[in-house]
Formats: C-alpha cells, sequence, structure tokens
C-alpha cells in the first residue's frame, strides 16, 4: 500500500479503486467500482471505512453519479445527483463525513449553469480536490497531536484511524506516524478492537508497514496495562464529535477513555473538522448505527463461528464519549481543549476560508 | 451436561473425567485422567477452568497422586503428596482457589498414622466432600445473590461462572438461575470475554440449556448499553478477592466495573469464601497470570490467525478491580459490603466451623 492511497479515481478507466480493508492483513487487492450504487455499497460492507476515507469514498460516489447520469441537461444532472447525493448518506449513518462531503459537492453545483460535461468535469475536479485536502488536512492534524507525544511514551490506540481510514496518512494513527518520524521512541498498545477486529487487522498491518514497535491486546486489557503505569497516552479517531465535544467513535471507546480518565492517562481524539457538528448539540443526539449480530457471533463475517447455534447478539457499532473524558480533541487547526463549546467553534470558524 | 458436574470421580475406573471447555459449544465430550501430572496439565490447558472448578481439580489431582505413588508407608506417601500438591499449585497463580483446595487436603493429612491404603482412602473421601460442599456453597451464595436482582432486570455477565466454572451450578451465574427459577422475568448481556470467549462459548451454552433470554455483545459494548440506560446490575466472579475487597477476575473487569460505576450500576462479584485471600492486603499483590500471546493473535488456538505474520500480542489472563468499584460480594455466608476489610473478615470468620 505504500505510494498508494486507500482510494482514488483513475483517470485512465474511470474507475473508483479501493484497497478491500476486509481482507488485509492476509491478502491486498483493489477493487475498481464502476457505479455509484456499488460504491455506496462497498462503504456498506466496508471494503472501505473510517470517517474522513468514507467522505472520500462518497464524493468520489457522486463524480460516478454524473458520468452515469444519462441527463441531457444540467438542471436534470443536478437533480439525478441530489438524488444520488441523499443515497450515498444512507449508507452509513454515524460518520458525519459522508453527509459533509455529499453537501460540499451539492452546494458547489447546485447553481451550476454550462453543459452537463463541464459539471461532471466539475464535480470530479471537486471530489478530487477533497481527496487532495484529506492527505494536506492529515499531515497538519498529525503535527499538532505529535506535539502532545513524548519521546518513550506508550501509547493505546483504538480501531484504525491511519492511512486506511483516511485517503492518506491517517488522524489518530497519523499522528503516531508523525511522532516517530520525530525520532520519538515510542511503543504502541493496539487494541484489537472487535467485532470487527480493525486494530488487530489493519492497525497492525500499517503499524508493521512503518516499522512501529507494537502489541496487540484485547480490548478489555487496555485498563490492566494503565493500572500497571505502562500507558501515558491514549489516541483514537471519532466519526462524529458535536459542539459540546462529546466524541462518537468506533464502539468501546467509551470504556477505554473512562480506564484512562481513571489512571490520569489524557486521552486524545483526533478529527478533521469535517468530522465535527456543531448543529448537533450533544452526543446522545447521534445515530448509532447497528450493525448485524453475525459480526459479533462469528468472528469475522466469512470466518469460524464460535457461539451456540440460536445464540443472539447485538452489535452497536459506535459509542459516545462524554466530553468530561476527552482530554483534547486535535484538529488540522489545533488542538480544542475544554470547554469545547467556545473551543470547537473557535477551530471551527477558523477553518472556513 | 443436565445432571453431570463439571469433574467427577469415576467410583468404578478410578479416573477423573472432566468436561473439555475446549470443545464448547460445538461439541460435548467428557475426558479422562488417570494422573496427576495430566490434571495438572489439563488445568493449565483450560481444560478446565474457573476458580471453584479448578480448585476441586486440585483436589481429585491429589486423590489421583495418592493412587499413584509407589510409597509404602504413609510417611513417605505423605512426602509425595506434598510434593504433588506443589506441582498442582503452580499449574495456574492467579486463582486462589488452587492453593486452597491443595492446602485444605495436605493440613488434614499432614500427621496421619496408619496404612498407606487408608490414607489414599482418605483423601479420595476428602477430595469427594470438598466437591461436593462446592455444590452446596453455590446454592447458597445464588441463594444470597438472587435477593438483589428485581424482576425485569437486564444483567451484565462477564466470563463462565455458571455450571462449567465450579462443580455444579455456579457462582454469579449461579445467581442468575437462581433469580430465573425465583419466577423473575431476567434477560442477560453476555459479554464474550476476549480472547478466550467463555462468554461467547460457554456461558451462552449455559443460558442456552436453562433457557434464560440473552444476548451477547463484545466486551467493549457494555458501556453502550449502561449509558442507554439498559443494563441494572452486573455481575462476576472472581479469581481471588484481598483482605481490602480488591477483586482479582478475568481480564475485562476492572473496565466492565468502572463502566457500571461511571453509571450508577451495580457491580457484584459472587465468591466462595475459599476465594477470598485475607493473607493479601490488596489486589496489587495477587500474581496475575500472562498466557500465550498466541490466545490473542488468533481466535482460538486451533482456530483462524486474524493478526499480521510478525505481531506480536500480549495477554494477561485476569486484572485486578479495586475494591472501590465493587457494590458487594456475595458470598455463602452473605453479602459483604463497603468498608470490606471488616465486613470480608467477618464472613470469612463465620465459614469456619
Amino acid at each position: 500500500m505504500r505510494n498508494m492511497r486507500t482510494i482514488f479515481w483513475d483517470y485512465e478507466t474511470n474507475q473508483v479503486n479501493m484497497i478491500d480493508q476486509r481482507l488485509l492483513p492476509e491478502t491486498f487487492k483493489i477493487v475498481a467500482y464502476q457505479s455509484c450504487v456499488d460504491i455506496a455499497q462497498a462503504i456498506k460492507d466496508m471494503v472501505i471505512r473510517g470517517a474522513p476515507a468514507i467522505g472520500a469514498a462518497a464524493a468520489f460516489g457522486l463524480a460516478m453519479a454524473a458520468r452515469e447520469s444519462k441527463a441531457t441537461d444540467s438542471k436534470n444532472l443536478i437533480s439525478d445527483l441530489l438524488a444520488s447525493g441523499s443515497f450515498l448518506k444512507r449508507s452509513r449513518p454515524t460518520a458525519v463525513n459522508l453527509a459533509w462531503a455529499v453537501d460540499r459537492i451539492t452546494n458547489k453545483i447546485i447553481k451550476f449553469e454550462g453543459s452537463c460535461d463541464d459539471l461532471r468535469q466539475a464535480i470530479l475536479i471537486e471530489a478530487q480536490k477533497l481527496a487532495d485536502e484529506d492527505v494536506a488536512i492529515n499531515r497538519r492534524m498529525a503535527s499538532h497531536g505529535a506535539d502532545l507525544i513524548a519521546d518513550g511514551d506508550t501509547i493505546v490506540h483504538h480501531c484504525n484511524t491511519g492511512a486506511l481510514a483516511t485517503v492518506d496518512w491517517g488522524t489518530a494513527l497519523g499522528v503516531i506516524r508523525t511522532a516517530w518520524e520525530q525520532g520519538k521512541k515510542i511503543h504502541v498498545l493496539v487494541d484489537e478492537t472487535r467485532p470487527r477486529l480493525q486494530g488487530a487487522r489493519l492497525t497492525a498491518w500499517e503499524l508493521e508497514q512503518y516499522g512501529i514497535p507494537y502489541e496487540i491486546i484485547t480490548d478489555n486489557m487496555s485498563g490492566f496495562f494503565m493500572r500497571a503505569g505502562k500507558v501515558q497516552k491514549v489516541f483514537f479517531g471519532a466519526d462524529r464529535v458535536t459542539a459540546n465535544g462529546d466524541v462518537a467513535n468506533k464502539i468501546g471507546t467509551y470504556m477505554l477513555a473512562l480506564a484512562a480518565r481513571d489512571n490520569g492517562i489524557p486521552a486524545y481524539s483526533v478529527v478533521p473538522t469535517s468530522t465535527i457538528d456543531l448543529n448537533l448539540l450533544h452526543g446522545d443526539l447521534i445515530p448509532i448505527e447497528e450493525r448485524t449480530a453475525d459480526e459479533v457471533l462469528n468472528i469475522q463475517l466469512a470466518g469460524e463461528r464460535v457461539t451456540p447455534k440460536n445464540a443472539k447478539a447485538r452489535n452497536p457499532a459506535f459509542d459516545v464519549t462524554p466530553a468530561r473524558l476527552i482530554s483534547g480533541i486535535v484538529t488540522e487547526n489545533g488542538v480544542a481543549y475544554p470547554p469545547y463549546k467556545e473551543s470547537l467553534a473557535k477551530l471551527f470558524t477558523a477553518s472556513i476560508d
């Protein structure tokens, strides 16, 4: 995956390419999509996942929808695109980046006047710009966040927030990569992140490639290592941050942040401002996706069933960590500290040019 | 497994039989042991697990060692037994019941004067008595604990603490069974308990047989359901409780208890007094077993590897939950409440006849 983005538009074939993250670490495979519907399905099936990465996928999905539309005037094409945008938004509910990316592009083109081909081109340019910006934003976040990491730190990291969760470089894992490149000797405790094992499969795979020392632990072990005095920092991403600083993120973040707080260890969420939803006052208003019980009953969807034949399971994919447990929110515009209502609004305003 | 104990001495063949818990829920298989060394290995390999069950296994292991010894006088036989006792104690370090069972039996026979055959018989009788008492004690614990459960409660349960973790009936899961038999409509959220999945495999299998409604969740989900107001009680067992009420139990208990406390939900540890170690002042003095990383890197020892080829992992099998997070400790002699130093000592004294 080095020198390759998690998602990119192939300008020769006009296909959207994605690394199939369901197959890692065993198999590295690029899959190509030629329709908006298939891209939405890929988001739903988690071929691609991670809030910033699915934002980019939605943007390229719209560019693909524009190519697919049989409209012959721009008014009808815009109408088709709004429908495709709604369709893409429904593929996963929790991460706000999906809606953010769709809205950013549709807002740009809603008053477009010109030929259909010019509009198709304009949308692809905008989607490409969004993807390119994601990488630049991640680098800026990483630089801000790396200042929080000291030489010798052991860091607990949740889920996957690396290059695979973004267009490239990563959010929380991007911070860790930058700290490592700065020469800080760090060690990462990678929690496996049941049910889909994004930590054990994807984060471990990325760290392996970057040469950053790590060990995998199960999600329920981080408190043990914290109590033993072995952990200095906790880093994770977010799928949506509300105006008051509540953080919706991969299931397990709340319990991890509780353990950090109980041991006086700072816990940081690393997010682009596109993940901050100032329209929601607090985290309990965030829709939490519940995925198929099969992910819990079996270890991987195609894997071994480990539970009794008739067993039922629950599978909320995210949880909300109250702002009181979040030590800081790292963005491309700097780090917000409590009280978040003021500090986030300030950062957000700064990002609007 | 109905009408069958998790571990029992077969008086026809003079073998120790155990349900092989590594194979459940797929396969129900009884394995027979004819040597003390093999019984110690079965404890180490977790053919049998759960603090009270491995106490009984150690007791029968000593009875087996007595049969195996070639000693022709009781003095030499006692010497052999002390060596076997030390060997058995080393099979797993955290649960105190192993040492407790060995000590209880060796203390009874240390001054024995009589024939070797009488001594062999005496040890088997004592081991059988210990096993029988475990069932009776569990029933008494269950009765005390069931008083804490209200009609309509949803209960989070960690690891396996049922018939399979004891000689029969169970500790925390025994409490749930008794509440269910009393007609209380309860629902159990079974956390899967990585890395060995005792919840998803064993507790789910037991609840399936008892007809008690349950759903499986991953360990990192319990906080989510607590914040959503869906959980009224948390129950777990313990491998060792220290004089101040600190509870060493299956890894993940600490984070579960933290989440319960953060949501004002009571969290109870259910243990026989044989699990209470008044000789240790606090939990940080408890030796915590670290098991093979393979249990984390793979989902089951014989199962699918889900992590990168070179990945390393950590695998502490237990953690310590500070007494401040424990709402009550249920024993066969009643429920101890904080401050535990006084309440536990009182219960413990009461159990000595």
